[in-house]
C-alpha cells in the first residue's frame, strides 16, 4: 500500500482518556497518520510527558488548538472533548473543510431542548445536530459511509443499544417494561480530579449515581423510539465500580409473544451476522468485562425467564474502546469505504 | 456486671470468613465468651495459624466437631456452615440442649422441595425447618425473643428484603414488578479456592453469575409472599464485583397509587423508627458499600420517578457483618432479651 | 466507672482522614468524649454530610477553630493538621492550657535548618519543639506520661524504627548499612485530589515517588542517631500501591558479630515483651498488611541469610491507624497513665 | 509477503497465562502462522469455551501433547509449561526436528547442583542445559540468532538484570552490595488455584514472599558473575501486590568510584540505544508498572545519592509480555534473523 494512501488524522483532546486511546489504536492502523496531538491545556509540551507510556512511540509536541492549521495538516479531526466543548468547536472544523468524528455529547441529541433539560447547557446549531449521523456502527454503519460528520455513541449507550435493539427490532420485547442497570469502571468519569474518583474512596467500593437523571438516558430514549415509532421512556441506573475500565449493562424487559431462549439466541446471531465486533455467548455463558478490555468487542448473553416473562440481557464493552475511541475508528473505516475492522484486530487483553 | 452473667457460645465453621467474623465481633461483647472454636478439617491446630491476625486476640485451638464436647463448653453455637452441613448437625445440637443460630442456608427455605429445588441437595426435617424462627432481625426480630434456633437470612435477602418490605407491606409498590440488580464482593463466595475467585480473573472484571438461579431467590420470594399473602416471584441477577466485602441490591418496582418522593422517605424512615442498624438517606443520596464496611449498618436510598413511574431502591451491607455474622450476633442479642445492638456498635472502617 | 471521669476531647482537621480515623476509634474509648470536631473549611455542616459513614453515630456538626472555644470545651486536642498549619496553632493551643497530640511532622525533627530542607518551609518555634515528646509509644512511652505536648510520629518511621530499633540498640546491624525499602497504601496521601490518587491512574500500579527525597528519612535517622550516638543516614525508597490502607516496610541492613536467626527473633520478642500492639512473627513467616487492617498492631518478621550475611526486617502496620490515629490515641493513654491498650482492642478486619 | 515466508508455531500449555498471551501477541505478527495449541489437561476443547475472550480470533481446538504430530504441524515450538515439566520434554521436542524456545526455567541454571538446590527437583540433561541460549534479548541478543533453542529468561531476573547489566559491566557498582526489593503482580503465579491468589486473601493486601528463597535467585547470579568473572550473591526479596500485571524491581548498590547523576544516565542510554524495548527515564522521573501494561518495554529510572554513596535503580515490565512470552517473540525474532521488534509494537494499555 502507497504511503500516500493514508489520510491525516488530528485528534483534540488528546490528554484525555478518550484521546489517548485514539493514539493507541491508530498507531496500528494501516492507513492512518497522526500529524496532530492537540491540547488547548498543554501545548508546546510533549504528549509523552504527561503520558509517559508512550514515550519513544509518538514523540510529537501538544499542539495547540488552531482551526486553519489543523485544516493544513489533516483530513479527518477526531473531538474527543468534554461536552460543551464540541458545540462551538464542531461547525468551524466542518466550514474548513475537515471530516469531523465527533466524541462527545454534544450532537447526539436531536432536540434541542431535550438536549438542554439533560445536559444543562445550550444545544448546538441545530443545522449541525441534523448533519450528524450518529454512528452506532452495527446499527446505523450503512449510514455513515461517505458522511463528514459522525457523533460517537456514549459508552453507556452502546452497551445498551446493543444488547437491545434486536429485540426492539423485532417486537419482542415491551418497550415500556426496559430497565437499565448499568455499572461502570473510573475511567468513564474522566481524567479529571475529584473526590468520586479518588482512589480510597471508591477502591472496595460501589456508589450509584446520577440514578435517573444520566445525561445518556435520552440518547437511548431517542433511539429506541426512532425505532419503535413510539415515544420509550427507560429506567436507567448508573454505579461506579472499582475497575479502571469496563462497562456492564444488565437489562431486563418483558418478552412479548412466545419467543423461547432459542429464539432469542438466534434472533440476535442473526442479527449481528457479519458483523465483527458483537459476539452473543451460547446460552448459559455470560460474558464480562475482562474479556473485551482493550478490544473493540461488545459480548453479550441473554436468559428468558420463564418463571417472571422476562428477559435479562448482559452486554460488556470496554468504555474507552468500543464506547469511546475504537467505536469512532470504526466510524472512520465504515465513513472512508474501507473494512469496518481495519486496525481494529485487537485481542483482549487477558487476565 | 459480673463475669458469671456472660453465656458461653460455640462457632463451628470458624475457618471460614463468616466464623472468623464472629470471632472478630464476638471479641468485643461484653456478655460473651467464646469457648469452643470448631473446624472439622483444622482440629488441633491454633486458629491464629491460619489467621494470623488472630495473634494474640485468640490462643485457642481449634476443637473438632463433638456434640457432647460442645454441649458441655457452650450454651449457644453458632453454625457458620456450608449449605448441606447443617441439615444434620443443627437437630443433633438441639437436642443436646444448645440454642443454635444456624448462617447456613439450610433451614430458612419452609417448602422443602423448594428448597431441593434451588439447592440441588435433600432438604432438612421438616420439624425443624418449622421449629426456627428466620431472624431478618428489622422485620420480625420479636419472634426471636425466648427462642432457641434461629435460621440467620442470607446476604442478598438480607439487603433486598430490608429494601422492600416497608413498601410492600404498605401495599405501595406492585409485587409483580420487583425486579433486583445485586452486586456483591468476593468474600461472599467464601474461602474455598476455585478459579472465579482466582484474583487475575476476577480482578478489574465484573461478571454475571446464576441468573436468575441463585438459591437466594426462593428465600426472597418466601418473605414477600408471607407479607403480601400472595404467591410472588422476583427477578434476581447477581454480579461479582472486584472488592472483598460489600453487596448493593439496586431494586425497581412499579409505584402502586399516589405517593410521592417524600412519601416514600417518610414511610422507610417510620418503619425503621428505633431500630439502631437501618440508615435511610436523604432524597438525592444513595449509600455506597464502603460506608457500611465493617459494621451492621444497611443503608439505603430511594427515588420515584414520575417519568416511568418506577421507584428505585438501593440498599448496601457488608455481606459479612449484616449478610451474615453481625446479623447472627444481632439475633443473639434478640434472642437472650439484650439491646439490639450490644457488642456490634461497630463504627464503618473508611476509607 | 463515673461519667466524670472520662476527659473531653476536641479533633482538629477533622475531615481528613487522621481526623475521621479518631473519630472511628475514640467512639469506643471508654474514657474519652469527643466534644468539637473541627474543620476550617467545613465549620456549620454535620461532619455526616461529607462521610456518610457516620451517620447517627456522631451527630455534632463541625466548628470551626476558635482557640478560646476549644479551651472551653475540651481538656485535650489532636491536630490532625497538614504539615505547616500545626507551626502556629500548637503554641496557641498550649498557651490555652490545652493538652495537644499533634499528628502532623511540624514538631518532629529537633534541628530546625534540618527540618526546612526537607519539608521546604519554615520550621516551628524551637522552644515548643523542644518541648514536644515524640511518642513512638514502644519506645519512648515512658517519656510521655504526665506530658501536656506529644508529638505523634510518622506512618513511615512508625513502621521502620519498630522493625530496626531492637537490632540498633542491640548493636547487632550495621547502622551504616541500613536500606528501607516502603510501600505504601493510597489513603498515605491524605484526602486532596490529584492526578496521583486518580483510580485510574493508581489501580492496577505501582509507582515509587520521592525517592531519597521523603520528609520522613530525617525523622528515622534522628532516632537511629539519637541510639547510636553517631550521626546514621539511611537509603529509603517509598512506593505507592494500589490498596487503601497499609504501610510494609522492608529493611535490609548487614549483621554485626554472630547472631543466629533464633537470636534475632529472641531479641525483637524480648525487646517488645509486655507491649500488646508488636507481634513478632516466628521464623518462615511474615506479616501482611491486611493481618493488622483497621487496628493497631505492629507485625514484624525478619530473616537472616547465611549466604550474603544481611537481615531482611518487614514490618507492616495500619497507616491510618498504628501509623496516625491509633497511635495518637495510644499516646493519649500514655499520658494520662491509663492502660496502654485502653480502647483499642480493635480485632484487624480480615478479610 | 508471500504466505509461505511465514513459520509454523506450536504453544504447548496453551491454557496457562504465558500461553494464552503468546496467542494475543502472535495474532499480530506478520511471519507467524499458531498451527497447534497444546494443552495436556484440556485436549479436545475449543480453546475459546476456556478463554472466551478469544472467541472469534481463534478457533481452534487445543490438542493433546504429542511430539510426532507437532513436529508435522509446526517449525518451532514455544514450551510455556510449569517448571519441571520441560525437563523431559524439550529434548524430545529438538531431537524430533523443532526449534524450541522454552519458557520454563529447567534449561536456565546452568550447574544441576545449584538447579536441583533451588528448584527442588532434579536438573535437566546438561547435554541439553549447555545447548540452551539465555535468552536476555538486550544482553545476550547476538547469542541466539540462528540457533534452535532459547531458554527464556525468568521475569524477575529480567527486570533485575536488564537494570543492573550497564553498571555491572562498567564496573560501576560493587557487586558484593546488591540489594532487590522485587515487587509482582498476582498474575506471576501463574493460573492455578490457591489460598494465596485467592481475591479476598490478596486484594487489598501485600505481603512478601519466599524471602531469599526464591529460584529466580540463582539465575541472576549466574548472569552477574558470568558479567563480572566472580562469584556473585545477592539479597533478594519478593512481594506479592494487589493488581494483576507488573513487575518493578527496585535495586540498590554502592557506587564504585567518580561517577555523577549524569554519568550513569549517559551509561544506561548507551547501554540500550538502538534497543526499541528499553526506555530510560529523565532524572526526577520514576516509571510506573500501568506505563508498561501490555507491552514489551522495560522502562527504569535510577538515582545517585551523594548522601549515602549509594544508587537506587527501579525497573519496571509486564511480567506476563517483556517477563515471559513477550521477551519468547523477540526471542523468535532474534533466532529469525528478523527485526527485534517485529508484531512486538503494542503500545501499553493505559489506562
Amino acid at each position: 500500500m502507497a504511503l500516500d494512501s493514508k489520510i491525516r488524522v488530528a485528534i483534540v483532546g488528546s490528554t484525555g482518556y478518550g484521546g489517548v486511546e485514539l493514539i493507541r489504536l491508530l498507531q496500528g492502523h494501516p492507513r492512518v497518520d497522526i500529524t496532530s496531538v492537540i491540547s488547548t491545556s498543554s501545548a508546546g509540551v510533549p504528549i509523552s510527558k504527561g503520558f509517559p507510556h508512550l514515550t519513544n512511540i509518538i514523540n510529537q509536541d501538544l499542539d495547540g488548538l488552531d482551526i486553519q492549521s489543523i485544516a493544513q495538516k489533516a483530513d479527518v479531526v477526531f473531538t474527543a472533548t468534554p461536552s460543551g466543548i464540541s458545540t462551538p468547536l464542531v461547525p468551524q472544523l466542518l466550514q474548513a473543510g475537515l471530516k469531523v468524528i465527533d466524541l462527545s455529547g454534544d450532537f447526539r441529541i436531536k432536540d434541542g431542548a431535550t438536549y438542554e433539560h439533560w445536559y444543562k447547557h445550550p444545544a448546538a446549531d441545530p443545522r449541525y445536530v441534523e448533519q450528524a449521523v450518529y454512528g452506532l456502527s452495527e446499527v446505523f454503519g450503512e449510514e455513515v459511509l461517505g458522511k463528514d460528520f459522525i457523533s460517537n455513541p456514549g459508552c453507556f449507550p452502546t452497551a445498551t443499544l446493543l444488547g437491545l435493539v434486536p429485540a426492539i427490532i423485532a417486537g419482542w420485547i415491551d418497550p415500556s417494561s426496559i430497565i437499565i442497570d448499568a455499572k461502570s469502571g473510573v475511567s468513564g468519569s474522566g481524567r479529571g480530579t475529584s473526590l468520586t474518583v479518588h482512589y480510597a474512596e471508591i477502591n472496595e467500593n460501589l456508589r450509584a449515581y446520577k440514578v435517573n437523571r444520566h445525561q445518556h438516558i435520552p440518547e437511548i430514549e431517542q433511539v429506541l423510539s426512532e425505532l419503535t415509532g413510539e415515544k420509550v421512556t427507560v429506567t436507567f441506573t448508573t454505579h461506579l465500580t472499582p475497575m479502571t475500565r469496563g462497562i456492564m449493562s444488565t437489562m431486563y424487559a418483558k418478552v412479548i409473544g412466545e419467543h423461547s431462549q432459542a429464539d432469542f439466541v438466534d434472533l440476535y446471531r442473526q442479527y449481528y451476522e457479519g458483523r465483527p465486533f458483537v459476539r452473543v455467548r451460547d446460552t448459559g455463558e455470560w460474558p464480562a468485562t475482562k474479556e473485551v478490555t482493550g478490544s473493540n468487542f461488545c459480548d453479550m448473553g441473554l436468559l428468558v425467564d420463564d418463571r417472571t416473562g422476562r428477559i435479562t440481557i448482559i452486554s460488556v464493552i470496554d468504555n474507552i474502546v468500543k464506547g469511546a475511541s475504537g467505536q469512532a475508528i470504526q466510524n472512520l473505516n465504515l465513513m472512508m469505504g474501507w473494512e469496518e475492522d481495519l486496525g481494529l484486530g485487537y485481542t483482549p487483553v487477558y487476565p
